[in-house]
């Protein structure tokens, strides 16, 4: 049986962000362990032009939370990009898991070729829900995903492939 | 109408493979225009016991060759890991989509609730077709993506955002 435009989004986020507060703990435990100021695990950069491990986490954050808003056509809920400490990133966090739990998965279902829109500063881009999620929400979703880990492993968090896996 | 899983797969991966293709013209054509021994990008790591970029790829490519075999119950092709230039490394990315492009969608498709197995040097790891490409092949295609690009990135290759998105 094909698969649910609900399962390729509401359940993958999840996972994907609990798979992120998982490497942010370890980022926590080890600026503890090492006596280094946390603030320079969630500041850090891979260039100095590209965005921290703060701004990695509300991009994946808000791109899961986008994304079944778009689809769903639900009320937006806006977050505030005020998060710095570790703590405050597992807040976000958690605030976008219980909004993906409470999204009902009839909101998503059958949205496969309604026209969703993605509003960008330079214009706006036109999909479809499917073409959406597949094209745009989860490449930019693991991006972000994955950019957080890269930040954590070359601080020499101890963070493997399968932290970043969960548990397959 | 819900997605086949031939949609989750193969032109998951071409799209992909395609986008990491450009992110290597890219890194070829900045060695050139700096005077960059390309094997400085090629060989470029996050940290010093983190695979290069050289296996990023690799692995990006047996993610998806991996994948639609597994599930397709097609005949291996095996690929050595040889691979140290740009010009190489386009080689196994052109020979891995065209063995995408030759896989039949109905290899793929209704093998959702299938038993795949992923083995591995510690033990054999149980799926089924939808949740292999769920849980670990899309992850885990993007993880070696993204690290590409972040490793091109912060060698000083101006790639954003849009060259790893793709066409959208």
């Amino acid at each position: 049986m094909a698969t649910a435009l609900y399962d390729l989004t509401v359940p993958m986020f999840i996972r994907g962000l609990t798979v992120l507060s998982g490497l942010l703990d370890k980022g926590a435990a080890y600026a503890t362990e090492k006596g280094i100021d946390p603030a320079t695990l969630t500041g850090a950069q891979l260039i100095a032009d590209m965005k921290p491990l703060t701004a990695q986490v509300q991009f994946a954050c808000d791109t899961a939370k986008g994304t079944v808003t778009r689809i769903g056509e639900l009320e937006p809920v806006a977050m505030a990009d005020t998060e710095q400490t570790f703590e405050e990133l597992q807040a976000r966090i958690a605030k976008t898991i219980a909004l993906l739990e409470a999204v009902p998965r009839e909101r998503i279902d059958g949205r496969e070729d309604a026209t969703v829109v993605l509003k960008l500063p330079n214009g706006d881009m036109p999909f479809t829900g499917r073409s959406h999620v597949l094209t745009f929400s989860l490449p930019n979703f693991y991006f972000h995903l994955t950019t957080a880990y890269a930040l954590l492993r070359q601080a020499g968090v101890p963070v493997g492939k399968s932290d970043f896996l969960g548990g397959v």
